[in-house]
Protein backbone atom coordinates (compact mmCIF):
# COMPACT_ATOMS: atom_id res chain seq x y z
CA UNK A 1 0.00 0.00 0.00
CA UNK A 2 1.24 3.63 -0.85
CA UNK A 3 -0.37 4.57 2.51
CA UNK A 4 -0.43 3.31 5.64
CA UNK A 5 -3.82 2.71 6.96
CA UNK A 6 -6.07 4.32 9.98
CA UNK A 7 -8.34 2.19 12.01
CA UNK A 8 -10.17 4.23 15.06
CA UNK A 9 -11.78 2.54 17.94
CA UNK A 10 -14.78 4.02 19.40
CA UNK A 11 -17.32 3.93 21.78
CA UNK A 12 -18.86 5.20 25.42
CA UNK A 13 -16.78 3.96 28.56
CA UNK A 14 -16.75 0.32 29.04
CA UNK A 15 -17.33 -1.30 25.40
CA UNK A 16 -14.28 -2.52 25.39
CA UNK A 17 -12.22 -0.61 22.83
CA UNK A 18 -9.03 -1.15 24.35
CA UNK A 19 -9.30 -4.86 24.41
CA UNK A 20 -10.23 -5.12 21.28
CA UNK A 21 -7.55 -2.70 19.82
CA UNK A 22 -4.93 -5.08 21.41
CA UNK A 23 -6.18 -7.92 20.57
CA UNK A 24 -6.33 -6.45 16.84
CA UNK A 25 -2.87 -5.08 17.15
CA UNK A 26 -1.18 -8.50 18.11
CA UNK A 27 -2.87 -10.13 15.47
CA UNK A 28 -1.39 -7.92 13.19
CA UNK A 29 1.81 -7.99 14.74
CA UNK A 30 2.08 -11.79 14.29
CA UNK A 31 1.36 -11.46 10.85
CA UNK A 32 4.05 -9.19 10.45
CA UNK A 33 2.39 -6.29 9.77
CA UNK A 34 4.27 -2.48 11.24
CA UNK A 35 1.45 -0.81 13.48
CA UNK A 36 1.73 2.07 15.81
CA UNK A 37 -1.18 2.42 18.92
CA UNK A 38 -2.35 5.76 19.62
CA UNK A 39 -4.99 7.36 21.78
CA UNK A 40 -6.74 10.41 22.34
CA UNK A 41 -6.33 12.42 23.92
CA UNK A 42 -2.30 12.21 24.64
CA UNK A 43 0.60 9.82 22.64
CA UNK A 44 2.62 13.07 22.79
CA UNK A 45 4.34 15.14 24.88
CA UNK A 46 2.21 17.80 24.57
CA UNK A 47 -0.87 15.35 24.27
CA UNK A 48 -0.18 14.01 27.77
CA UNK A 49 0.16 17.38 29.12
CA UNK A 50 -2.93 18.18 27.91
CA UNK A 51 -4.79 14.90 28.62
CA UNK A 52 -3.77 15.30 32.57
CA UNK A 53 -5.37 18.67 32.25
CA UNK A 54 -8.59 17.39 30.65
CA UNK A 55 -8.50 14.17 33.61
CA UNK A 56 -7.55 15.69 36.60
CA UNK A 57 -10.63 16.39 38.72
CA UNK A 58 -9.66 19.38 40.36
CA UNK A 59 -9.83 21.43 36.89
CA UNK A 60 -12.14 23.71 35.85
CA UNK A 61 -12.93 23.60 32.28
CA UNK A 62 -15.56 25.53 30.53
CA UNK A 63 -17.17 23.20 27.91
CA UNK A 64 -16.03 25.23 24.93
CA UNK A 65 -11.94 25.00 26.29
CA UNK A 66 -12.17 21.26 27.13
CA UNK A 67 -13.67 21.18 23.02
CA UNK A 68 -10.55 23.10 22.05
CA UNK A 69 -8.07 21.01 24.10
CA UNK A 70 -9.09 17.96 22.75
CA UNK A 71 -8.68 19.18 19.54
CA UNK A 72 -5.24 20.70 20.02
CA UNK A 73 -4.33 17.17 21.53
CA UNK A 74 -5.66 16.28 18.41
CA UNK A 75 -3.60 18.46 16.12
CA UNK A 76 -0.48 17.13 18.08
CA UNK A 77 -0.98 13.59 17.30
CA UNK A 78 -2.34 14.14 13.90
CA UNK A 79 1.05 16.41 12.61
CA UNK A 80 3.84 14.55 14.65
CA UNK A 81 2.49 10.89 14.87
CA UNK A 82 -0.48 9.56 12.54
CA UNK A 83 1.01 11.22 9.09
CA UNK A 84 4.94 10.54 9.50
CA UNK A 85 3.45 6.76 10.47
CA UNK A 86 0.54 6.92 7.89
CA UNK A 87 3.62 8.08 5.89
CA UNK A 88 5.56 5.27 6.54
CA UNK A 89 2.94 2.97 5.58
CA UNK A 90 2.11 1.85 9.39
CA UNK A 91 -1.11 0.80 10.13
CA UNK A 92 -2.74 3.12 12.87
CA UNK A 93 -4.37 1.74 15.81
CA UNK A 94 -5.99 4.77 17.36
CA UNK A 95 -8.16 4.76 20.62
CA UNK A 96 -10.78 8.01 20.26
CA UNK A 97 -11.02 10.00 17.31
CA UNK A 98 -13.99 12.44 15.68
CA UNK A 99 -16.84 10.43 16.59
CA UNK A 100 -16.33 11.04 20.87
CA UNK A 101 -15.88 14.88 20.26
CA UNK A 102 -19.09 14.78 18.62
CA UNK A 103 -20.59 12.35 21.68
CA UNK A 104 -18.90 14.03 24.46
CA UNK A 105 -18.59 17.47 23.16
CA UNK A 106 -21.79 18.14 21.27
CA UNK A 107 -24.12 15.58 22.24
CA UNK A 108 -23.01 15.84 25.95
CA UNK A 109 -21.91 19.01 26.63
CA UNK A 110 -24.30 20.81 23.59
CA UNK A 111 -21.51 22.79 21.48
CA UNK A 112 -23.01 23.54 18.24
CA UNK A 113 -21.71 21.02 15.23
CA UNK A 114 -20.92 23.73 13.07
CA UNK A 115 -18.52 25.15 15.18
CA UNK A 116 -17.41 21.70 16.55
CA UNK A 117 -16.98 20.25 12.90
CA UNK A 118 -14.74 23.66 11.86
CA UNK A 119 -12.27 23.15 15.03
CA UNK A 120 -11.88 19.94 14.17
CA UNK A 121 -11.04 20.78 9.99
CA UNK A 122 -8.16 23.00 12.12
CA UNK A 123 -7.46 20.08 13.83
CA UNK A 124 -7.15 17.80 11.43
CA UNK A 125 -6.28 19.28 8.35
CA UNK A 126 -8.59 16.52 6.76
CA UNK A 127 -7.24 13.97 7.89
CA UNK A 128 -10.00 10.54 7.54
CA UNK A 129 -10.07 7.41 8.85
CA UNK A 130 -10.11 4.43 7.11
CA UNK A 131 -12.99 2.46 9.14
CA UNK A 132 -14.30 3.51 12.27
CA UNK A 133 -15.25 0.23 14.69
CA UNK A 134 -18.05 1.69 16.66
CA UNK A 135 -18.33 -0.74 19.62
CA UNK A 136 -21.83 -0.83 20.69
CA UNK A 137 -24.12 -2.68 23.30
CA UNK A 138 -26.82 -2.70 25.75
CA UNK A 139 -26.69 0.49 27.60
CA UNK A 140 -27.57 -0.79 31.14
CA UNK A 141 -24.92 -3.18 30.64
CA UNK A 142 -22.26 -0.47 29.63
CA UNK A 143 -23.75 1.57 33.10
CA UNK A 144 -22.60 -1.80 34.92
CA UNK A 145 -18.92 -1.98 33.36
CA UNK A 146 -18.65 1.53 34.06
CA UNK A 147 -19.60 1.99 37.68
CA UNK A 148 -17.32 -0.76 38.59
CA UNK A 149 -14.23 1.29 38.46
CA UNK A 150 -13.11 2.73 41.71
CA UNK A 151 -10.92 5.99 39.76
CA UNK A 152 -12.78 8.16 38.27
CA UNK A 153 -11.56 10.96 36.39
CA UNK A 154 -13.19 14.41 35.45
CA UNK A 155 -15.05 12.90 32.64
CA UNK A 156 -16.31 10.28 34.19
CA UNK A 157 -17.35 12.47 37.07
CA UNK A 158 -19.92 14.27 35.08
CA UNK A 159 -23.71 14.01 35.20
CA UNK A 160 -25.85 10.42 34.86
CA UNK A 161 -27.65 12.99 32.03
CA UNK A 162 -24.55 13.67 30.65
CA UNK A 163 -23.60 10.39 30.42
CA UNK A 164 -27.30 9.30 28.99
CA UNK A 165 -26.77 12.25 26.36
CA UNK A 166 -23.09 10.76 25.14
CA UNK A 167 -24.59 6.83 25.19
CA UNK A 168 -27.72 8.12 22.90
CA UNK A 169 -25.18 9.97 20.38
CA UNK A 170 -23.00 6.89 20.06
CA UNK A 171 -25.91 4.69 19.40
CA UNK A 172 -27.22 7.14 15.88
CA UNK A 173 -23.73 7.58 14.93
CA UNK A 174 -24.49 3.54 14.12
CA UNK A 175 -27.00 5.09 12.14
CA UNK A 176 -27.13 5.00 7.96
CA UNK A 177 -28.21 8.65 7.92
CA UNK A 178 -25.38 10.22 10.27
CA UNK A 179 -22.79 8.47 8.37
CA UNK A 180 -24.03 10.06 5.00
CA UNK A 181 -23.86 13.79 6.48
CA UNK A 182 -20.43 13.35 7.73
CA UNK A 183 -17.65 12.44 5.46
CA UNK A 184 -15.37 13.26 7.42
CA UNK A 185 -15.13 10.41 9.74
CA UNK A 186 -15.17 8.10 6.99
CA UNK A 187 -17.00 4.96 7.04
CA UNK A 188 -18.13 3.76 10.80
CA UNK A 189 -18.87 0.28 11.32
CA UNK A 190 -21.14 -0.78 14.13
CA UNK A 191 -19.74 -4.01 15.91
CA UNK A 192 -21.68 -5.79 18.61
CA UNK A 193 -19.56 -5.58 21.83
CA UNK A 194 -21.58 -8.16 23.58
CA UNK A 195 -19.86 -11.87 23.97
CA UNK A 196 -17.01 -13.14 24.40
CA UNK A 197 -13.41 -11.08 23.30
CA UNK A 198 -12.78 -14.02 21.38
CA UNK A 199 -16.62 -13.30 19.27
CA UNK A 200 -15.98 -9.81 19.57
CA UNK A 201 -12.45 -9.78 18.00
CA UNK A 202 -13.91 -12.37 15.31
CA UNK A 203 -16.04 -9.37 14.56
CA UNK A 204 -13.60 -6.76 14.48
CA UNK A 205 -11.22 -8.80 11.89
CA UNK A 206 -14.33 -8.80 9.86
CA UNK A 207 -14.78 -4.98 9.48
CA UNK A 208 -11.16 -4.28 9.42
CA UNK A 209 -11.29 -6.89 6.28
CA UNK A 210 -13.81 -5.32 4.72
CA UNK A 211 -12.49 -1.95 4.52
CA UNK A 212 -8.71 -2.45 4.64
CA UNK A 213 -8.33 -5.25 1.25
CA UNK A 214 -4.91 -4.97 1.79
CA UNK A 215 -5.29 -6.37 4.77
CA UNK A 216 -7.01 -9.52 4.66
CA UNK A 217 -4.25 -12.24 4.27
CA UNK A 218 -2.99 -10.81 7.70
CA UNK A 219 -5.78 -10.86 9.61
CA UNK A 220 -6.06 -14.59 8.35
CA UNK A 221 -9.46 -16.84 7.70
CA UNK A 222 -11.68 -14.58 9.58
CA UNK A 223 -11.52 -11.43 7.49
CA UNK B 1 -24.23 51.02 31.67
CA UNK B 2 -26.38 47.63 31.62
CA UNK B 3 -23.08 46.01 30.38
CA UNK B 4 -19.64 46.35 31.46
CA UNK B 5 -16.94 47.56 28.28
CA UNK B 6 -14.10 45.30 26.50
CA UNK B 7 -11.27 47.09 25.49
CA UNK B 8 -8.74 45.00 23.69
CA UNK B 9 -4.84 46.52 23.70
CA UNK B 10 -2.79 44.70 20.67
CA UNK B 11 0.47 45.80 18.15
CA UNK B 12 3.90 43.60 18.28
CA UNK B 13 6.27 42.70 20.95
CA UNK B 14 7.63 45.99 22.47
CA UNK B 15 4.79 48.53 21.73
CA UNK B 16 4.39 49.20 24.90
CA UNK B 17 0.55 47.31 24.97
CA UNK B 18 1.63 46.53 28.81
CA UNK B 19 2.03 49.86 29.91
CA UNK B 20 -0.40 51.52 28.02
CA UNK B 21 -2.71 49.32 29.24
CA UNK B 22 -1.56 49.91 33.13
CA UNK B 23 -1.66 53.75 32.37
CA UNK B 24 -4.95 53.76 31.25
CA UNK B 25 -6.27 51.46 34.05
CA UNK B 26 -4.57 53.92 36.84
CA UNK B 27 -6.86 56.69 35.19
CA UNK B 28 -9.79 55.00 35.17
CA UNK B 29 -9.62 53.48 38.77
CA UNK B 30 -8.35 56.85 39.60
CA UNK B 31 -11.93 58.39 38.39
CA UNK B 32 -13.86 54.98 40.37
CA UNK B 33 -14.44 52.98 37.26
CA UNK B 34 -14.57 49.08 38.17
CA UNK B 35 -12.22 47.72 36.04
CA UNK B 36 -10.22 44.41 35.36
CA UNK B 37 -6.97 43.70 34.03
CA UNK B 38 -7.10 40.54 32.38
CA UNK B 39 -3.91 38.79 29.65
CA UNK B 40 -3.76 36.00 26.74
CA UNK B 41 -3.04 33.56 27.23
CA UNK B 42 -3.64 33.25 30.63
CA UNK B 43 -5.66 35.05 33.46
CA UNK B 44 -7.54 31.76 34.86
CA UNK B 45 -6.13 28.34 36.22
CA UNK B 46 -6.13 26.28 32.95
CA UNK B 47 -5.19 29.39 30.93
CA UNK B 48 -2.20 29.91 32.83
CA UNK B 49 -1.02 26.09 32.76
CA UNK B 50 -1.91 26.86 29.02
CA UNK B 51 0.30 29.64 28.99
CA UNK B 52 3.08 27.78 30.50
CA UNK B 53 3.13 24.99 27.65
CA UNK B 54 2.82 27.77 24.86
CA UNK B 55 5.34 30.06 25.87
CA UNK B 56 7.90 26.84 27.19
CA UNK B 57 11.04 27.22 24.68
CA UNK B 58 11.64 22.67 25.18
CA UNK B 59 7.57 22.37 23.76
CA UNK B 60 7.14 20.96 21.00
CA UNK B 61 3.80 22.32 19.41
CA UNK B 62 2.82 22.02 16.32
CA UNK B 63 1.01 25.23 14.62
CA UNK B 64 -2.17 24.04 14.33
CA UNK B 65 -1.92 22.54 17.91
CA UNK B 66 -0.60 26.32 18.94
CA UNK B 67 -3.47 28.08 18.04
CA UNK B 68 -6.05 25.71 19.40
CA UNK B 69 -4.24 26.45 22.78
CA UNK B 70 -5.06 29.75 22.64
CA UNK B 71 -8.66 29.28 21.82
CA UNK B 72 -8.97 26.90 24.73
CA UNK B 73 -7.22 29.65 26.65
CA UNK B 74 -9.34 32.66 25.23
CA UNK B 75 -12.62 30.14 26.04
CA UNK B 76 -11.87 29.17 29.62
CA UNK B 77 -10.69 33.48 29.78
CA UNK B 78 -14.28 34.20 28.13
CA UNK B 79 -16.55 31.83 30.67
CA UNK B 80 -14.89 32.46 33.56
CA UNK B 81 -13.82 35.93 33.67
CA UNK B 82 -15.22 37.98 30.43
CA UNK B 83 -18.99 37.30 30.32
CA UNK B 84 -19.08 37.53 34.82
CA UNK B 85 -16.90 40.78 34.59
CA UNK B 86 -18.92 42.39 31.87
CA UNK B 87 -22.53 41.50 33.52
CA UNK B 88 -20.81 43.41 36.89
CA UNK B 89 -20.67 46.45 34.37
CA UNK B 90 -16.93 46.12 34.83
CA UNK B 91 -14.53 47.64 32.40
CA UNK B 92 -12.35 44.53 31.26
CA UNK B 93 -8.75 45.86 29.76
CA UNK B 94 -7.48 42.88 27.65
CA UNK B 95 -4.03 42.30 26.60
CA UNK B 96 -4.47 40.37 23.01
CA UNK B 97 -7.38 38.51 21.76
CA UNK B 98 -8.33 38.30 18.04
CA UNK B 99 -5.71 40.25 16.38
CA UNK B 100 -3.00 38.57 17.84
CA UNK B 101 -4.49 35.22 16.78
CA UNK B 102 -4.78 35.99 13.40
CA UNK B 103 -1.50 37.80 13.32
CA UNK B 104 0.49 34.86 14.90
CA UNK B 105 -0.96 32.28 13.63
CA UNK B 106 -3.05 33.11 10.20
CA UNK B 107 -0.06 35.14 8.90
CA UNK B 108 2.56 33.90 11.14
CA UNK B 109 2.20 30.02 10.96
CA UNK B 110 0.50 30.29 7.81
CA UNK B 111 -2.85 28.28 9.05
CA UNK B 112 -6.36 29.27 6.97
CA UNK B 113 -7.98 32.25 7.85
CA UNK B 114 -11.62 30.66 7.83
CA UNK B 115 -10.45 27.55 9.95
CA UNK B 116 -8.90 29.75 12.78
CA UNK B 117 -12.17 32.05 12.31
CA UNK B 118 -14.24 28.86 12.87
CA UNK B 119 -12.62 28.36 16.11
CA UNK B 120 -12.41 31.17 17.32
CA UNK B 121 -16.37 31.70 17.27
CA UNK B 122 -16.30 28.38 18.96
CA UNK B 123 -14.23 29.82 21.05
CA UNK B 124 -15.66 33.12 22.34
CA UNK B 125 -19.75 32.37 21.24
CA UNK B 126 -19.45 35.81 19.49
CA UNK B 127 -18.19 38.03 22.40
CA UNK B 128 -17.17 41.29 20.21
CA UNK B 129 -14.57 44.03 21.91
CA UNK B 130 -16.07 47.67 22.44
CA UNK B 131 -12.95 48.79 20.85
CA UNK B 132 -9.27 47.18 19.95
CA UNK B 133 -6.32 49.47 20.34
CA UNK B 134 -3.89 48.82 17.96
CA UNK B 135 -0.40 50.34 18.85
CA UNK B 136 1.59 51.05 15.77
CA UNK B 137 5.13 52.03 15.61
CA UNK B 138 8.16 51.89 12.73
CA UNK B 139 9.01 48.58 12.65
CA UNK B 140 12.86 49.00 12.98
CA UNK B 141 11.95 50.71 15.95
CA UNK B 142 9.76 47.56 17.32
CA UNK B 143 12.74 45.38 16.72
CA UNK B 144 15.34 46.65 18.33
CA UNK B 145 13.13 47.08 21.47
CA UNK B 146 12.04 43.23 21.46
CA UNK B 147 15.87 42.14 20.85
CA UNK B 148 17.20 44.09 23.76
CA UNK B 149 15.40 41.87 26.03
CA UNK B 150 17.45 39.02 27.45
CA UNK B 151 15.17 36.42 27.95
CA UNK B 152 13.03 34.60 25.20
CA UNK B 153 9.84 33.01 25.28
CA UNK B 154 9.27 30.11 22.67
CA UNK B 155 7.13 32.41 20.44
CA UNK B 156 10.03 35.09 20.98
CA UNK B 157 12.52 32.73 19.83
CA UNK B 158 10.63 32.06 16.15
CA UNK B 159 12.71 32.75 13.32
CA UNK B 160 12.76 36.51 11.75
CA UNK B 161 10.57 35.74 8.74
CA UNK B 162 8.06 34.93 10.98
CA UNK B 163 8.04 38.03 12.93
CA UNK B 164 8.21 40.22 9.89
CA UNK B 165 4.85 38.49 8.71
CA UNK B 166 3.28 39.46 12.04
CA UNK B 167 4.42 42.81 12.05
CA UNK B 168 3.55 43.46 8.77
CA UNK B 169 -0.36 41.81 9.86
CA UNK B 170 -0.45 43.91 12.05
CA UNK B 171 -0.10 46.91 9.60
CA UNK B 172 -2.35 45.53 7.88
CA UNK B 173 -4.76 44.96 10.43
CA UNK B 174 -5.03 49.18 11.02
CA UNK B 175 -6.47 49.71 7.39
CA UNK B 176 -10.28 49.87 7.11
CA UNK B 177 -10.39 47.61 4.36
CA UNK B 178 -9.44 44.55 6.69
CA UNK B 179 -12.03 45.87 9.28
CA UNK B 180 -14.94 45.88 7.21
CA UNK B 181 -14.31 42.07 6.65
CA UNK B 182 -13.88 41.08 10.16
CA UNK B 183 -16.64 42.61 12.19
CA UNK B 184 -15.99 39.91 14.87
CA UNK B 185 -12.97 42.24 16.17
CA UNK B 186 -15.38 45.04 16.67
CA UNK B 187 -13.80 48.62 15.64
CA UNK B 188 -10.15 48.55 15.66
CA UNK B 189 -8.24 51.90 15.90
CA UNK B 190 -4.59 51.99 15.32
CA UNK B 191 -2.56 54.65 17.92
CA UNK B 192 0.72 55.55 17.03
CA UNK B 193 2.62 54.30 19.47
CA UNK B 194 5.76 56.35 18.90
CA UNK B 195 6.39 59.67 21.38
CA UNK B 196 6.60 59.88 25.04
CA UNK B 197 4.92 57.27 27.19
CA UNK B 198 2.73 60.20 28.08
CA UNK B 199 1.69 61.47 24.84
CA UNK B 200 0.75 58.24 23.69
CA UNK B 201 -1.44 58.18 27.02
CA UNK B 202 -3.01 60.94 25.65
CA UNK B 203 -4.03 59.21 22.93
CA UNK B 204 -5.51 56.21 24.29
CA UNK B 205 -7.40 57.92 26.14
CA UNK B 206 -8.51 59.77 23.24
CA UNK B 207 -9.44 56.55 21.36
CA UNK B 208 -11.69 54.88 24.30
CA UNK B 209 -13.45 58.36 24.82
CA UNK B 210 -14.52 57.51 21.48
CA UNK B 211 -15.62 53.94 21.37
CA UNK B 212 -17.26 54.09 25.12
CA UNK B 213 -19.38 57.52 25.48
CA UNK B 214 -20.35 56.57 29.22
CA UNK B 215 -16.34 56.63 30.04
CA UNK B 216 -15.92 60.25 28.96
CA UNK B 217 -16.25 61.81 32.21
CA UNK B 218 -13.93 59.52 34.13
CA UNK B 219 -11.39 59.84 31.46
CA UNK B 220 -11.28 63.41 31.84
CA UNK B 221 -10.36 66.42 29.56
CA UNK B 222 -8.16 64.27 27.32
CA UNK B 223 -11.27 61.97 26.17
Amino acid sequence: MARGRLIVFEGVEGAGKSTQLDLLGAHLARAGVAIRTLREPGSTPLGDDIRRLLLNPASHIAPRAEALLFMASRAELVARELVPALDAQQVVLLDRYFLSTYAYQVAGRGLALADVEAANRLATAGLVPDVTLLLTFDAREGLARATSRSARDRMELADDEFHQRVERAFAEFATSDWQGAHPECGPVVAINASGSERDVGERVLRAVGAHCAELRVALGAAA
